[in-house]
């Protein structure tokens, strides 16, 4: 617990420093074997890119630190619960464990979506407020299935 | 019904540009106006980046494109439903629409996480795979509180 708040309050410093900086008050910092390998604050409007959360910043940079999209022996610092398009990152990376400072209700006091994308995701496509449109015969899955015939293909 | 049909065959055929050029089977379109202005496929590993899914990497271009974080005229064509991150990013950039030609079973079918993100992100922090700790007292609140009185920010 010990170094979990540690990390986590360079995290939070990270969010001070985004919001001194032009850039958003969130801020991610990952760690493996006990050493910061990347860090980042929030820079959506700063990089005009509406992915360019403290947490995909961070996972983007470790990936790349560590040659590998593969982030299994990571643990990431987060000074907000991470939002969905986050949570799906530390998914995709395979990170093991999350710990963070302030949560979804926070992150909507402030003014941001997190929560509202929570409930959206949960629904049905055809409930939510984006429209969402399935065509099943514009050959979707002739693709998966050349992709499962595929011999050398690394998956993930 | 045409013009989607149309745009999203494209997004399949970039899918097929994916397979055929070391990427992963998935294909993105974004159109503004009745044109392309961005696309992409999968690249998680040709970058080593866990988060190159094809949607984020058509939005980043897009947003790069049109010099804004938000996309909100906007639609997006995709090979397969956007997983949680995708989505995320979707909401985040303002997007109104989207098209999908095949979904999450598909690419859980050919070996993809996406259902089992989806399942995942439903539940509490605490119930997850993956381990979520939340420290109240590194002091997560405080920069929202901050972020609140700022006179000058751009919200999003």
């Amino acid at each position: 617990m010990g170094n979990d708040r540690l990390f986590l309050l360079r995290a939070v410093q990270i969010a001070w420093n985004g919001i001194l900086n032009g850039g958003g008050p969130f801020g991610a910092v990952i760690i493996r074997n006990g050493k910061i390998i990347s860090e980042a604050f929030n820079r959506v409007i700063l990089n005009n890119d509406p992915t360019a959360h403290a947490e995909i910043l961070a996972i983007r940079q470790a990936a790349s630190v560590m040659q590998s999209h593969e982030l299994g022996d990571c643990t990431l610092y987060s000074s907000c619960e991470p939002c969905p398009m986050c949570l799906g990152a530390i998914y995709w990376a395979g990170i093991k464990k999350v710990v963070y400072a302030s949560d979804r209700n926070d992150a909507e006091g402030a003014g941001f979506s997190d929560k509202l994308i929570y409930k959206e995701i949960m629904l049905n496509p055809s409930d939510r407020k984006i429209s969402f449109l399935y065509l099943t015969d514009a050959g979707g899955k002739e693709v998966f299935r050349k992709w499962d015939e595929l011999e050398n293909k690394i998956s993930y």
